[in-house]
């Protein structure tokens, strides 16, 4: 059974108070004979609905010993994820949910800066704390 | 001093017997104050050129214990990469090399080849016994 990601719960009440309604915990991704729940632990991925819109969350800790480890992961994940998703349910958008500590720590950083600018990372910021969104990088 | 990927030097003579000149060893990337040499250990991107092209290449092992974890890591710090270096010196294409073997159990598959697609993965795939190139994949 894959860990949880130690803010899964913060991240899942921030959207619920968003007015998301969670329609998959975890969410799983397939593609060939690959699925990303069995081979990279998954349990991070959830996906939920509002209004017909609909996304899916990666949600990462950012807690590692190198925050530029933490990036090149949480990028990797995050590209092979939509990357799948793009060819499987194109109207269904990923965001990378993080901390609100880790978004001025590295996303407001030159290099956090750039990837979200030329990848066109979709960022949700949340507070740990307060369980709630603080910010949508749509 | 971060550890040589294991293929480094196979991949450096391959390079050389196809004719290229490796001019940067390790190569170092940087942005802001973010040092992949320091920050990632990376001294597995060497820089390389050949009548006026040049290229960095991003050497990985594949030797982990889950293809799809080392397809992840390799992902993310190539997808890293090729942001940075688009941005500091876009005429130098970043190709991933990657064992032949490493080619027919992740490249091949289903999601290895909507990756190298979709991502736009240049890959080399060399011989480590005879320390040759065997494809390009521009």
């Amino acid at each position: 059974m894959p860990a949880r990601d130690i803010y899964h719960n913060a991240v899942t009440h921030a959207l619920v108070k968003a007015g998301w309604q969670i329609t998959h915990d975890p969410f799983r991704l397939q593609w060939g004979t690959k699925d990303m729940y069995v081979d990279l632990g998954a349990e991070e991925l959830v996906a939920a609905e509002q209004q017909g819109q609909k996304i899916a969350v990666e949600i990462k800790s950012f807690i590692g010993p190198s925050e530029i480890e933490d990036l090149r992961n949480a990028l990797g994940q995050f590209i092979l994820y939509r990357t799948i998703l793009e060819a499987t349910e194109p109207e269904r958008m990923l965001y990378l949910a993080i901390r609100d500590a880790t978004y001025f720590a590295i996303f407001e950083e030159p290099v956090g800066q750039l990837l979200v600018q030329q990848q066109h990372l979709r960022l949700i910021v949340f507070s740990p704390d307060q369980e709630e969104v603080v910010q949508w990088i749509p």
